[in-house]
């Protein structure tokens, strides 16, 4: 049968189920990506599950996310995970060696494998005709000791690119555009996959944008065939033997489908404070703007900078913007030297920081309240920058040089100066010495793990208990993003290993009330969503926080899939109302009554409560795996309960 | 008469006095520099004086402390500093042009003229042969408004430097050499004045750091002469047309003496945590060193950066490394760039992070605890880093980038490479675009300060009451610093703007306490201190914020300079043990009762005080105008007492 790509990928590592788009699946794992923000985690959670060896073909932890080290808690991370890296023998990429997406794709990624990391926008690894898929930490762990992904099988859908981008226009409005017609949840249970003649028009790094940013579409992943693109840009990384051709076979077929001209295409910006507010520049022109700030995995190649470095060539920004520059990587920030846009951006007026996520996820960069900031980043969720009250828009790196020399969201088109033919070198910097490799087995059995004070142990969770009383402590509405639920940031950041500190600050911009209320409630509590509940980040402090504050059922009218996973696998219950109409009728306060919950989700696919005497009836689409899971007390419960029998 | 260096800088610019050591002179103000974290006080206080227009013939506000931005904080005090400095007639640098010493040595920097900064490194630019002096905010204020500077007259020191630097030691080591004779208290009261035939050897910007670290040894000021190297400076500045030949009259005399032959001076290092510690790197050698910094205005010159650089050249640090490296400047950045030296930092593992003071104000880069960090910065003050119990080394950056090679402290003779022999360009990079020129004086008065949410006025400081009762709510030691009574760093310096926030943090390394128990103490406290009380760094918060606590009087052993002025400044009166014992006899809880203030201290130099029944003798070096204007509740107090009597 003529195969697409994401069939061939999922194909070639299922090791469960079959591929009817509902069904879970168990997938092999033959790559993991963890970053600093999650990664404590994850090396804690191997720690717990006693692993001597990590038993998938290659594992990186980075470091991008916590770099600001305003005291001894970021800097006592990075050395944790450089000793749990060598002990349980991942590779290391320390602070300085850029962001994970883009250096993972440039130094590890290989057409064909699978990836999976703690970190939503590891779809970006799409891009090189890979199944990516962002996470939460305790299935990289469960990866590493040899078990499989367990996903629901998506839908593919097909989008056929046709023509070429106009002047101005590139990668990031493809994906704005895809966000323009679809939103937040229109990737839901699907994977994503480009094909037709426009993608000629796309180099790898083109592609890892539109890849990275399928998470905001809430696609399970984004693929794109390896073709010569992908050939090109392995060999320019240094790594041709890496390359393997993939692509659908003639008359493959896709269960759904869309089509883009990318000629048709105009520069596109997403309004404050969601990336599906998608709408046209030059609807948006004329608004002073402050801040700049390009970088970040969702513009991160050579050309995202180079482009704006040949704009400002000789010019100078407007007197009210701050032009912040995260360079990519080590990478990327010597090409840039090398091929004079450093220059030219330092004499342009921009601040040159350090490579890593930075303000991305809120690690300074915030702007003023109200101020706009356009930036080239993936997520503009309320709050993320770091400045409450934001006014942050996300764009191409073309629009975003536009604000840069004027002053105000303008078109790039309208600026009156020629498109930028940016010359690429036929050899990107391939600098890996920072790169520290796996250590040898008997050498990595004598690392100790170095733990600051501020790494505190995962906490124990209980069995979910048959029959339970439940006050809603929170209810919220459509789209709440993990960032809402467990904010990063540089205030919240640095505790990702602390569970018990960290969960202080649980929904603290939307309900600072709600953390305490929580705490002193005895006997556990539930929260009620709307559409999209935990959309975004992969981040699973979302669940074990709440978790920890005594969550145990979350009931929403849909739920975003990384973090229906994390539920799972921490032990709370996510389900969602038969009838949303039923959300209006639920207020904070009042007190759901489950009885017999064992039965009802063992037995069927729907789960009632009553509150006060009014029955309510929910669904839920756990598999029978999960549902044991969510019963035991989630997953490493659950495998220390199979110890305890199996030593009986 | 024939005349030294600093002789002939004051007499050209006294204005009252005399030059009898002691006395207190008033010296004209050619030009001022404020930094972000001091300046937005002055600007509060430039708009409570009422001002339409500075005076003064140059003055800069600088951004370079507050870059992290972790929430809307910072870009707020940006964008008031800079309404603020178009609204009086002020130079502004925003953030990203670099470290105000030397930026301003490079853009303004004139021999012969004096210029005082609210920043205690001002005193750097002693380097071109200028006066230069670190003050509280208020004096800046005053000598914008056109008043002069008042200090007691200094002893001049004369330095004689002879021979020339072996290889691997430069001008660190020769301030660090001083330190090492002199001690932290060893410039108090001194104008120190470098003279010989071994200033050939040393470049102005070598200059600026054995003048910046004037600082650390309590001067007043350092003084170079304006010779060939100072000429060269400005001209590979492009601003030769500033240069004024200013040295030393044959037969010039010198208070006191001193002389350095520079070709007997090894690496030397300061161990935790105090620049005083200073002793030869080869008797530290061999301790373990996790992170080094190069930057701050302690090493700031192309040089310092360009030998590392090269001392790293096709080489890697060392795996358990950090290499922070803070480029000083837009300049230095771009000259780097151009050197292909940041190629070499950046091919050898080095992060490179914005320009701007960074970790040396404790805004990022803190380490973890215990773990030696070496930097080429001028203070390391215990918790300064931002990591309350750190290991912070002060060293060269030949010092600094053997620990980066090893990853321990290693004497860089040692090393085994060939010492670099670094050759800087003609001309250095002359990018003035981003400093924004004064407004005309009609268009400044069209602007309006633009005030975030954390920047509020001034408090109201009332009289020194004649007869007081003083609870002594804290008892220090010796050598407390600033940074001790009022921490900088990432968590405290974002409220530099807001007096009753930042108020709460006073103290707080030493005492978490103290500011609980003042506050809620009415009727004022006294604290006791020790010897050299209130060095280091010039920030008047460290006055301002435990007088809006209610502390009226400070008793020590003796008073660092700025502090000093400056609790006189807000009308905390600061007095000295007559008897050094009786320290031991004044506890915490003690009441110290005065009577008659105002007679006491207009009568004579000594204060008495009873305790119990038992008296104590104190003394004061405060001139009959500081006494007036302590008793007035403080200077600005004063003026508006002074305005409403004039008006009635």
């Amino acid at each position: 049968m003529a195969e697409n790509v994401a069939q061939k990928l999922i194909g070639s590592h299922l090791e469960s189920g079959t591929l009817e788009p509902g069904n879970e699946i168990g997938v092999r794992i033959d790559q993991t990506l963890t970053q600093d923000a999650t990664g404590t985690l994850v090396m804690l959670e191997l720690e717990a599950l006693g692993i001597d060896r990590i038993r998938t073909e290659t594992s990186v932890q980075y470091v991008d996310h916590n770099l600001l080290q305003t005291d001894e808690k970021n800097p006592e991370d990075h050395m944790f995970l450089r000793s749990a890296a060598q002990r349980f023998g991942l590779w290391f990429s320390p602070a300085g060696n850029g962001v994970s997406h883009p250096v993972h794709q440039s130094r590890f990624g290989k057409p064909g494998a699978t990836l999976i990391g703690s970190d939503s926008h590891t779809c970006a690894a799409g891009a090189l005709g890979m199944l990516a898929i962002g996470v939460g930490g305790l299935e990289i762990a469960m990866s590493m000791v040899g078990e499989p992904l367990y996903i629901s099988a998506p839908q593919i859908m097909g989008v056929e690119l046709t023509g070429t981008l106009p002047p101005w226009v590139s990668a990031k409005d493809v994906i704005l555009e895809m966000l323009r017609r679809h939103g937040v949840k229109g990737g839901v249970g699907k994977i994503i996959e480009y094909y037709g003649e426009g993608l000629k028009d796309l180099t790898a790094m083109d592609r890892h944008v539109i890849a990275n940013m399928g998470a905001e579409l809430g696609a399970t992943a984004t693929v794109f065939p390896a073709d010569d693109a992908v050939r090109d840009f392995l060999e320019a990384s240094d790594r041709g033997e890496d390359f393997t051709r993939i692509e659908a076979d003639e008359g493959a077929q896709y269960d759904l489908h869309d089509a883009i001209d990318l000629s048709q295409l105009e520069p596109l910006i997403a309004a404050p404070s969601s990336p599906g507010n998608v709408r046209p520049v030059r609807e948006a022109a004329g608004e002073d703007v402050f801040q700049v700030v390009i970088g970040s995995s969702a513009n991160p190649g050579l050309r995202d900078f180079a482009v704006v470095a040949e704009a400002l060539e000789g010019r100078r920004i407007h007197e009210q913007i701050s032009l912040d520059v995260n360079p990519t990587s080590r990478e990327i920030l010597a090409d840039l030297i090398a091929g004079g846009w450093l220059t030219s951006l330092v004499g342009s007026g921009a601040r040159i920081h350090q490579s890593g996520c930075m303000g991305c996820i809120g690690m300074g960069q915030a702007p003023a309240v109200g101020r706009n900031s356009l930036r080239t980043m993936p997520r503009n969720f309320p709050g993320r920058s770091g400045t409450d009250e934001d006014a942050v828009w996300l764009c191409s790196p073309e629009t975003a040089v536009a604000a840069a020399l004027t002053g105000k969201i303008t078109d790039p088109r309208e600026l009156g100066i020629e498109y930028p033919q940016v010359k690429l070198p036929e050899k990107f910097s391939a600098n890996r010495s920072m790169l520290v490799p796996p250590l040898p087995l008997e050498e990595a059995r004598q690392v100790e793990l170095v733990k600051g004070s501020n790494i505190s142990s995962l906490p124990d969770f209980d069995p979910l208990p048959e029959d339970i009383d439940l006050e809603i402590m929170l209810k919220v509405g459509d789209n709440v993003s993990t960032d809402e639920i467990m904010p990063a940031g540089s205030r919240v950041l640095p505790y990702r290993s602390n569970i018990p500190k960290i969960s202080e600050f649980v929904y603290i911009q939307v309900d600072p009330s709600y953390a305490e209320r929580a705490a002193g409630h005895a006997g556990g509590h539930a929260i009620i969503g709307g559409e999209n509940y935990g959309q975004g980040s992969s981040r699973e402090h979302a669940v074990i926080a709440p978790r920890y504050l005594g969550l145990r059922i979350v009931v929403a009218k849909s739920l975003a899939r990384i973090h229906w996973q994390n539920l799972a696998n921490f032990g709370v219950l996510a389900l969602e109302f038969s009838d949303e109409n039923d959300y209006e009728s639920l207020s904070q306060g009042d007190v759901l009554e489950f009885r017999g919950l064992r039965d009802q989700l063992t037995d069927g696919r729907t789960v009632s409560a009553e509150v006060g005497r009014r029955q309510f009836e929910f669904r839920h689409t756990l598999s029978p795996r999960q549902v044991e899971m969510v019963l035991a007390g989630g997953r490493i419960a659950q495998r220390a309960q199979q110890e305890a029998a199996r030593k009986i």
